[in-house]
């Protein structure tokens, strides 16, 4: 991304306020826009929730946000009553160094949870991101950069609709890390937009995209997806391109995502067509994507049909097996409830040719679809999972 | 088992047909009554299902069955209308050997799935078990040993309750194996019951057995439990006696397929009380069971409250965090809502010294409680699953 890809009236900060162990580690990143935003959000249904997510939760939907401060290292999530105070006086101390009202902030927490959060190192962390704001790219790369825990790489993404800027954050490496790394993503606009519209805007979005990956089915208690827009370009897209502008930009950050899983030696994309409904079609691409079998399978460079087909099965959503087919990699495997007679050894070494793999479910059933993404089941990902942390 | 623990009136018998690539390996079973029995069953859900599952279940309930016929090393799926041929075909056979009509004969079949059956062995193999059917242990084992496939070990359970007897035995080594594992359990008994009454006991038994174990949450395309009463003791136990035998035979059996799970090095108890209903009590187990995140991190040693409190977090079941707390093997790690000050080495030292492993998730919200067992997510589940195999 360039300078010109930042939205306008946007600055953006990160620094190290000392979460993290690692003493070179970002771990504060603060967003403040110069005038009172639109903002929705949509925030995990994981009935442990963490403090910033309840906070965060209340003051949206909104027509005067002013910015956000998340910090990674400690999720203050399994924290009690202080957690909640906890996470309060982080919007204050960040709302207090622009100038502007508590309630006008959001916060997000992402890292270890059960741990009170060292709140004497918050607002030294908090002063310094306050001056060191800037609309810059590399302002915006830097506070892209702080939120990030077992993630190898930074996570942005940016899009121009109709002289609308959009820009779009995230973290995430899948459920993995030394607790269960939450899923964090945020796009911030120059656009005219009102918070309703907003709301329905980022939820066909989420929808699409962070509801449509997958590598074990867990949320976390800390899971959050901002969406908010200052108006500060003038300009009011219509309906359409905000969704289009939202929704790209998610597609980009929920991918990112899967692709950086760690332990994944495969990107996953299953798409399931002719299903009875999207519905349907989404239950069965859940399954699919969510089946252990299924994953290690892919790693191994199984062209495996039969788990595939049976995930299908067992997934809750009603079909025969003449009512579906299924294409590997371009290869006909499964004929309308028949395996074809293909050549296995030829279609595993087309699989382990390559990381992408394209997994097509076509049922004869209806026009329900719907497109999801995952990742294979590897020995690193036990490995990383069952490694003993303190 | 001794020759006294095989109910009264059933022959057994186990022989090579030769399904199965290992020249050594016993490959099919059969299962005779001297008179008619009533029987139940209960079948996959699994909308990809197998011939023999097809036929069976269109036989049940009965009171006139007079066995069954089972082979492993194929498992007639994904095979047409000539599966359906070969799994009445089966029947046929066995029913002609004993002199019965076809429709009193049941078929389980096991193994990879998408080939067509070798029917030209089956003539002799069911030939040759008809010759050698036994009312011995030794029989009984026999069968239970043919069939297997992944398994390491063989499965079967008595009870005699006011004078009947009830053996069962079973196959599956948890959702693994060359395509995968099917589960087969089998309950036979000379106490006098009708097929409503089977019908309902079986119900009830597998729900607190079969169906309260999970190693990955899925069913696959064979999966067969069969609970068949000849009376021939002549005993009519009450309804609650029965249950009794049933359900305890079942339950020996689930645990053995859990035990056996191949690369499993864990077997867990999971057990949910205080929840708002069983129904609640059940997802929340069974969202734990099947968490890869809490899995690995068992198989790790790791007494990761985080995660299990997650996983019943995200099950769907509705919940505060204050009304949970969470005790492994005994110790207390989250009291109501709050993790507590345990010493985490210590408690990690607690869990590698044994197999066993004990999930207490206790709620305060009512009377509702489940019971459920799974095994840990290895390093071997990950290489036994992604084998690539011909």
């Amino acid at each position: 991304m360039t300078d010109s890809d930042v939205p306008l009236g946007w600055r953006f900060a990160g620094v190290r306020a000392g979460f993290k162990a690692d003493a070179e580690a970002l771990d504060l990143a603060l967003v403040v826009s110069d005038r009172p935003a639109a903002g929705a959000g949509m925030f995990t249904t994981n009935r442990v929730c963490a403090a910033p997510v309840q906070v965060s939760r209340n003051r949206l939907p909104s027509k005067s946000i002013r910015g956000f401060v998340v910090n990674s290292g400690n999720a203050n999530a399994c924290t009690g009553e202080q957690g909640m105070r906890d996470a309060e006086a982080m919007c204050r101390l960040a709302a207090q160094g622009i100038g502007a009202e508590e309630v006008s902030f959001l916060v997000c927490s992402t890292g270890v949870i059960g741990r009170p959060m060292r709140m004497e190192i918050v607002p030294d962390g908090i002063g310094r991101a306050v001056q060191k704001l800037g609309p810059k790219a590399i302002d915006a790369e830097t506070a892209a950069r702080a939120i990030l825990t077992t993630d190898t790489v930074v996570k942005t993404s940016v899009r121009t609709i109709g002289g609308a800027k959009f820009f779009g954050f995230a973290k995430g490496a899948a459920m993995i890390g030394p607790n269960m790394a939450t899923m964090l993503a945020f796009v911030v606009t120059d656009a005219v937009a009102d918070s309703e519209t907003l709301w329905a805007i980022l939820r066909a979005a989420v929808d699409a995209s962070f509801h449509s990956i997958s590598v074990e089915g867990h949320t976390s208690t800390n899971d959050t997806v901002l969406l908010l827009a200052n108006g500060a370009s003038g300009v009011s897209p219509s309906r359409e391109e905000l969704q289009k502008a939202v929704g790209e930009v998610c597609i980009d950050l929920a991918q990112a995502i899967i692709r950086d899983s760690e332990g994944a030696t495969k990107f996953v994309t299953i798409d399931v067509t002719g299903a009875r409904s999207d519905a349907d079609a989404r239950i069965i691409a859940k399954s699919i994507a969510e089946d252990a079998l299924v994953k290690a399978a892919l790693f191994g460079n199984d062209p495996n049909w039969g788990r595939i087909c049976s995930a299908a099965g067992h997934s809750g959503a009603p079909f025969e097996e003449r009512d579906l087919s299924l294409v590997v990699n371009g290869s006909l495997l499964y004929d309308r409830g028949t395996p074809t007679p293909f050549d296995k050894a030829k279609e595993s070494a087309r699989l382990a040719a390559g990381r992408e793999i394209h997994l097509e479910l076509k049922f004869t059933l209806g026009e329900g679809k719907c497109r999801f993404w995952t990742s294979d089941l590897s020995y690193d990902y036990v490995r990383l999972n069952a490694e003993y942390t303190t």
